[in-house]
């Protein structure tokens, strides 16, 4: 339901718009860049630039002289005033990272996943861990924003945990979002693993390149996350970006939901590794390894490897123009856990199979991307869920709350 | 890019907000009422309400007497305050309709498509055919707020052209938006067909329950338009919404693309009516008749074109199913020139299908409607477009120009 707008929620909107355009500049911006950019008034624009010092996510530069009068001052970021935890849940490891204001990295640790229900609740390990990962990097807790998580879907985004999705039975209906936030007294958010990558690409997007966009999410399964108007796709119940089931293989193999040749099938980490001679029935864990070793094989010249890297490429190309058809984004960003062990042998054949489909109804061609966010995209991305709910201007926070 | 927002801004949308929410409702809303919904104080909605009284497009309802104190005055509609043109080009038909405020048709007049560019310019018939719509509807000049219009893609979003659709020759490249524009002396907007229906669907939904939504155009060929946030997804060239490459039918009939079992071949009308044994090689003009038909026997209880529907509906459900589990909209709507044809016998079956599909991954059903706008969706959609662009709060409104 659409509300209406007043001038207190004006005045909070163009605070976040004008931290949002000094964030993505490389050098700062003097307050008449900012006030040209916006179109906000001078004096509006000195008022905004002030609280913004006043809080310390923004600092004045030293004076740019250039020709004769006062020589305008840059205002830039000072990334270390606010921080905020990411936490990716993923079948194969269970990832925290620390994400400064300019959505870098500042730690990093991986843990084994919780077994399962057998072996008790899995939050207490949770809760403990972010904890730790705070007292460590000596981070005061004023200044952390609070802890995103990603997780496969399906969620429950209004009650803030997960469904049952089926490689994470530790999860299943525990009460995530709440027990975390009790136990660490930071605000929680939860969300599906791909929606956050796609909010993390749009956080470090310096250029705002990606206003329409498909992040596709390679990791022991596939999924995508979306963008319209630079905002994510999270859809009705937060499960937006399921793509296991498009059909790119006709006869392929067969998929649980009873048709053949479904992407989650065609494509999945275990198939290439057997299909390429590398071992069949291999574990999660095993994975990145494997396709390691598969990926130095068919830049070594192995025709079996570069068979089924072509494959793969044809497979994920059809995928990819199929959304594409539909959105009409014509930028496809790839990453994900299993993405950085295959890149350098599949990118180059996506590349070509997206050139020459004959299924593509864009009037441009595709832009393949890789992912800016070299670590877990999903763990940076559930970081940027926290940055981005507080600091990101969309005309939607220009609504009465 | 983002743009700062002012007190001016405010006032546009707040105005257009109150306008939209009277708008939808059945029998006018109170002062009160509206500042309760929108969140504005009784003063400013106040004002609000006197500017829109004085733009003729509100007008005060007799007092509801109930209880004590001053009775509360309604406000509601002058639908007859403002229309707009709407214009479908289509392969097989072109349709003009004149369209109300309240989005009701009052005008509706169809014509055969230009034949092709031997037989000259195709745009001095169009604006003869708008103006002559308007003179005889007798309607002034200064209510018609613009002129829609709705063509299958590809479309020039930038130039207000059509590219190159296969199937209107006549169309390729003309400066449609310039020139139609200045032959009427009104505002033009071109989209593509499937992205107007959806804007004409969003218009006339009282409840506002399409926040997430897939509108599924049944015609000469098939498409559809999505929403997300009750915005239309128009996509970065202005083509967002094809599906005719889904592979639904693995093993069906040859498409042009290369493949076999596209969406777009699959359910394709020429197909329905030779498979039911109705005719091979039909032309676009003969289809409506010849699927009405094919209705009619399998309602009958024809197998043949019982079997045929049987088929159609599983094809159309898993290219829902597929968009679905993208989206997560969970609400299709399905209309177009073809669709009221053949409802009758494939609606159930598409209900049905869409109830036991395995591949949907939604956490609730998907619910399937039928099109509100019965006339020419796209007509209808078309005019919308501009209804919309004057009249739908939406909070990209809210920024600077």
């Amino acid at each position: 339901m659409r509300r209406g707008s007043n001038l207190p929620a004006v005045g909070t909107y163009n605070q976040t718009l004008v931290l949002d355009l000094i964030r993505r500049s490389a050098d700062g911006l003097s307050r008449s860049e900012l006030a040209e950019r916006t179109g906000l008034s001078a004096q509006t624009l000195s008022n905004v630039a002030r609280r913004l010092v006043d809080t310390g996510m923004v600092v004045e530069g030293a004076p740019v002289v250039a020709g004769k009068g006062k020589p305008p001052t840059p205002l830039r970021l000072n990334p270390q005033s606010r921080f905020a935890v990411g936490i990716h849940l993923d079948p194969a490891v269970d990832t925290f990272v620390l994400v400064d204001l300019a959505g870098t990295v500042v730690a990093h640790e991986e843990h084994a996943p919780h077994p399962g229900p057998e072996h008790g609740m899995p939050l207490p390990d949770l809760a403990s861990r972010a904890n730790e990962l705070l007292d460590r990097a000596g981070v005061r807790r004023d200044r952390v924003l609070g802890i995103g998580v990603a997780a496969p879907g399906p969620i429950d985004a209004e009650r803030g945990s997960l469904l049952e999705p089926p490689m994470l039975p530790a999860w299943h209906h525990v009460p995530l979002r709440d027990s975390l936030q009790q136990a660490t007294g930071l605000p929680v958010t939860v969300e599906k693993d791909v929606v956050a990558a796609m909010v993390g690409e749009l956080w470090v997007d310096a250029s705002q390149g990606l206003g329409e966009a498909i992040f596709f999410y390679y990791g022991a399964g596939v999924g995508v996350g979306l963008a319209v108007d630079a905002t994510p796709v999270r859809g009705r119940t937060g499960n937006a970006g399921d793509v296991a089931h498009l059909v790119v293989e006709p006869g392929g193999p067969a998929c649980r939901c009873g048709n053949r040749g479904c992407l989650g099938v065609a494509v999945a980490p275990e198939r290439l590794i057997e299909d390429a001679g590398l071992g069949a029935g291999t574990a999660p864990a095993e994975w990145r390894a494997l396709l390691g070793e598969m990926t130095e094989r068919a830049l070594a010249g192995d025709a079996r490897a570069g068979a089924v890297f072509d494959r793969t490429a044809e497979s994920l190309a059809r995928a990819m123009v199929a959304m594409n058809n539909l959105l009409d984004a014509d930028v496809v960003v790839i990453g994900g856990p299993m993405w950085s062990r295959i890149s350098r042998a599949l990118e180059p054949r996506l590349a070509r199979a997206l050139a020459t489909s004959t299924e593509s109804t864009t009037t441009r061609g595709i832009e393949l991307l890789g992912t800016r966010l070299h670590t877990d995209v999903a763990a940076v991305g559930a970081a940027c869920l926290v940055l981005d709910g507080a600091f990101t201007a969309r005309p939607a926070g220009l609504m009465i709350g």
